[in-house]
């Protein structure tokens, strides 16, 4: 039995989940929010009990110097020894990291190269890394990347239609995201329905505050939604998901700002928030959408840019054989489960209204005579990189 | 009978037809290219020959003269007054416009108020329009607008997921294009298959130098791929269809250029262009795919996006009858037909291959054990703007 410690940074956010491997138990979860702010945020919750405290954590350095003082201090672990890895989700590794990987200097010389293509968040994510290497110099380093999953996607529907030189040059192509989630629901999905990957079908739609598409065949991701940026492909809550180009110049314009600000809005203000003025919690949007128009438009939007990108996946995957339902929306939001399914009566999808009601459970919620099987499957990316991080150190032992 | 002359004024071009009525006889045919250079250049049909010749033509207002001066140097008529109507192709007619209309001067002003939805085309079918209002005092000035087909896409497919109020000021939504070509081509179908259009479901793909795809319910658009602009959805020649907005501003800092110039790029050098590095032009690639590896890619990406927009469509529609081809590629190139159909073998769609050798002739190309009808339809966009401007005509009388 070993320790592995979980870690997702983002631009100022430290989560982390400390597992005892290989029986997968949570010794200790948390999270510091608000890192460069004078009111950060550090929460934990121990098998024990649960605390937090409002304090002031300067960077990702402090951050991580905190939680190891904490880790000790409550007991959570009796020596930062005892911790034998930690895995880093990182978000995005381009085309150089397609598997995860054991962070050497020259690896970590590779990842920092990266930072254009996710400003917001890998250089958090390094500044993660070099903190554990640092403080934990015995524990094996380890990164996780969320767009790994997709290397696999042909090269068709990962370039672009512009010119071949700015995807040779600069890498201007498809990169996706959600690999972490998207490997960690088909390995449950194959597991729980005995399947052989090598002949099914999958459609997997990660709906939480990001989300995504994610068409699978043979176990390999063959497209997803997201593109060069997580802003394009399904409305989300504050992204926009896919948008004309020219409408970027148009609002340039018309706003009399630069590009950058109208990216900005795509990112921040956008999506369900942006179309119903009140909202960008898909709960609340639930509640209200009956009485409220613009509610009410954001949820036929989500519901209906889903259903587009499923039907668009059906057709190059040529069969469906499953649907997998899985983040905070797709796991608890039986109602948006069944308006998208409703929709697809093309491909013979018929969903049990009372399997549906289900929240947050692995539960096969299609009906026995759907043409094709519908799941919710919740996801657990920390776990994920845990199993990654076990697997890189019991071949280094 | 009655003379009515189609015109379709792009940036530089002057394109007409001139057909005697009800019998949609085309009397003669003809173009200026190059307007507002000195080698701008006119050539002209009539049925009984052909003639070209290169002069300097400074602006829509000159060309128009020309035009009017040949029409009657020539005989193609005796006296210009024989022209009842004049039809004007206008590209973007944003939500003012639904159907085609009498241009008076109310009318005018509002056209001239959205040269900003059509930058490059509407400034120039204002232009024309004055013109021919000038010259031809007594003929009926019409208006068709080439968005007006896609009133009918109900809001949640009109919006992006956006700041709801950029959609309320600024008007930024889905406009799409090629309106009078999917009205044309649907009204074909129909009268081909006699169809009752009340329960018909069918995706027209209109794919030319611009292409973009649209699904018909009830006789109605209910989605198509072009968005705010003409540069989205499906790769064409020289447009990207989408990308990802992200890029845009990647790309601004990486070729140290500003916004305008990117959007230019993907309007222009990016498409089939772009990815092949060799040509624009369908049949060039279809020629040497096999063994120019980018050219494969082009072709590859060029049919993938349809493919997928095919499907996202289908499930829209819910069910599908048909799928119709029109526009350059649409019409002539078999084997692009061929390539797109063999990819929807999820909603049993079968070709026959010895019908699909058709070029530019109304044929049913589909398998007598196909799912669904697939047909060639020409389309004949002059012809329906005639159509109008004899409808408009003959009410008016």
């Amino acid at each position: 039995m070993i320790k592995i410690l979980a870690v997702n940074a983002g631009s100022s956010t430290l989560k982390w989940k400390l597992f005892q491997m290989p029986r997968a138990d949570v010794i200790a979860k948390g999270q510091i929010e608000r890192i460069g702010f004078k009111d950060a945020r550090l929460s934990i919750t121990t098998m024990r009990d649960d605390f937090s405290e409002e304090l002031t954590i300067k960077d990702h350095q402090q951050a991580v110097d905190k939680l190891l003082g904490i880790l000790t201090e409550y007991k959570i672990v009796d020596k930062l020894d005892e911790i034998k890895g930690v895995g880093h989700r990182f978000v995005n590794g381009a085309n150089h990291f397609a598997k995860s990987i054991v962070i050497d200097d020259t690896v970590l010389k590779e990842m920092e190269d990266l930072v254009e293509f996710a400003p917001l968040h890998n250089p958090a994510n390094i500044m993660a890394i070099k903190a554990f290497r640092r403080e934990l110099p015995n524990a094996l380093s380890v990164a996780v990347f969320d767009t790994g999953f997709h290397q696999t996607i042909p090269e068709e529907n990962v370039v672009y239609a512009i010119p071949y030189e700015y995807y040779q040059k600069f890498h201007v192509q498809k990169f996706g995201a959600h690999g972490i989630s998207y490997r960690y629901v088909l390995q449950r999905f194959l597991k729980v329905t005995e399947c052989n990957k090598e002949n099914k079908r999958v459609i997997i739609l990660h709906l939480g505050s990001g989300a995504s598409v994610c068409a699978i065949q043979n176990g390999k991701s063959l497209d997803t939604s997201m593109g060069f940026s997580p802003v394009s492909g399904i409305a989300m809550q504050t992204r926009s998901g896919d948008v004309d180009p020219s409408m970027l110049i148009y609002l340039e314009e018309k706003l009399g700002v630069n590009s950058k600000s109208v990216l900005k809005m795509l990112n921040n203000k956008s999506g369900i928030l942006g179309i119903s003025g009140v909202s960008s919690d898909m709960r609340e949007i639930m509640e209200i959408h009956q009485k409220n128009e613009r509610a009410d438009l954001a949820l036929r939007v989500f519901v209906n840019r889903i259903v587009k990108y499923i039907g668009a996946y059906a057709t190059e995957l040529g069969e469906l054989d499953a649907i997998v339902f899985t983040g905070g929306i797709g796991e608890n939001i039986p109602r948006v489960r069944k308006l998208i399914c409703d929709k697809l009566g093309i491909f013979g999808v018929k969903i049990d209204n009372a399997l549906n009601e289900v929240k947050a459970k692995e539960t096969k919620i299609s009906a026995m005579n759907s043409n094709v099987e519908v799941w919710t499957i919740p996801t657990n990316e920390e776990l994920m990189i845990a199993e990654d991080v076990e697997k890189l150190y019991n071949e280094k032992r």
